[in-house]
């Protein structure tokens, strides 16, 4: 199933996406995409009626809807540095021998085709296309991977917008560089695990103006989506409807000889196999 | 005032605390101490209506109950590293020139009473008495310390406890060592910034079995609350209910010659002047 958020910022309402364009509002049924939803049963009665949901779709199109970030108000975002052997090598740092854990706050995140505001003082704003993992239930001390892996809800398009002068040249610890307000579009679905059958076997991208610039695939990961689920678990209680960003690939302006990063007027197009894609205009923070 | 939660953990209703141990149950009038209350006016009707309210007290007193940290479900943790020269000696480092900038997983939070657990692998797990901040109301761009402080909600005490391998030796970024389940015991009271004159002069300190360990007092901070949220509002949007831990004191078994570290059976009590005190006994991680 493909889960979507669909209205006004703070106004979205949970739909299932049921054909290339068809969607059906289950927020009756649901609630919202939240912790709640994702801890509870629901997505398995939602997989379970989807038959039904989607005869009832009749012909609502998602056309001319704003997209949200198709989960809420996620308890918290943990995102995996360096995790692309190729991309640590561009940035010049030496391969992690465990996963690199930092965080981003939560009201970062938006829709996908949102606009990415650059922060006020920003001069090297940069982008990420990442794999976004959502937790499907509690995960505290798990003994292997694939019990990690079956605790995952669902896979999403995630853009890890990161400020590298904050997040690098202001004294200490990432997080200030990655927390801006924007500085997380997810989306447009999320896609359960079940029709996502290899998570280590995607293409991802990114475009800016038009010109690729990051490509790659999740094969090249240095720790997969189980490994870092495991490995978290080990050090903090990941909850339902938790997002995890697993790292990015290498292509992001900081890795460049001569770094063009992003400004107001840029447009920043990315995707993943199977994922969909997502489009945001950068502007000036007001 | 002083606002409490008690109650069995996840069923804490709010409360004010009327005298030296009388409370009155006011989650009917205000729900709970979250997000939602701190960014509405429920605090300011609290205050006008506290006469009243403390008429209804009758004999209730909180002895007994289960006391719950006194904010629920922050949107984030914030913690600000290094903020006390002496503290930042004791630890070999460099005085920082700007905040250095940290999270903790919101799900650390736990009555100021509750167990703290070692996780399981632990060795170096370590006590940080803070000086807690609650945010009233959503801050961005703030533009001064004054407006930075007129955001403030209230304080409380909070222990930062930190895990120094995961931290410091497991490959990058401090919320490793920070995020255990248990981490942040915060309480017993949230008091209202207008009954805290100066923020800015309040003695704090913690025992570990009985034996004094750190003793300080907010004086001394590099950066003080009002500097910490404006700087913050510049990297971040802080919401309401948000706490900002801001930095510990010298004491911390870090910074011994021979560090003891807490291990099961550790029995750690700290406070800070008018917040209260708090008092957790260690056990293993089951």
């Amino acid at each position: 199933m493909r889960l979507m958020r669909l209205g006004a910022p703070g106004q979205e309402r949970a739909h299932l996406l049921v054909g290339e364009d068809l969607v059906v509002d289950v927020s009756a049924e649901v609630g919202d995409f939240d912790g709640r939803f994702f801890g509870s049963d629901a997505l398995t009665a939602l997989r379970r009626d989807s038959a039904g949901l989607a005869a009832r779709a009749g012909s609502l199109s998602s056309s001319g809807l704003r997209v949200g970030a198709p989960v809420a108000k996620p308890e918290k975002i943990i995102c995996i540095g360096l995790n692309y052997a190729d991309h640590a090598a561009e940035t010049g740092q030496a391969l992690p021998t465990e996963p690199i854990v930092f965080a981003k706050a939560p009201n970062t995140l938006v829709g996908p085709n949102d606009q990415v505001r650059i922060p006020r003082g920003s001069t090297k704003t940069d982008w990420e296309v990442e794999l976004g993992v959502v937790i499907g239930r509690q995960c505290r001390y798990l003994s292997s991977e694939q019990e990690a892996l079956e605790a995952v809800a669902g896979y999403l398009v995630c853009n890890d917008v990161s400020e590298r002068e904050f997040q690098l040249e202001r004294g200490g610890q990432w997080i200030k560089g990655k927390s801006c307000e924007t500085f997380n579009p997810a989306g447009p679905w999320l896609v359960t695990a079940d029709e996502v059958p290899d998570p280590q076997a995607l293409g991802l991208w990114l475009d800016v103006n038009g010109e690729r610039r990051q490509t790659g695939n999740t094969a090249t990961m240095i720790f997969g989506v189980g490994a870092i689920i495991a490995y978290l678990s080990r050090f903090m209680v990941l909850e339902p409807g938790d997002i995890i960003n697993t790292g990015t690939p290498p292509g992001v302006a900081m890795g460049q000889r001569e770094p063009r990063y992003l400004r107001a007027g840029d447009v920043v197009e990315l995707g993943i196999d199977g994922l969909g894609r997502q489009r945001q205009e950068c502007v000036a923070a007001p």
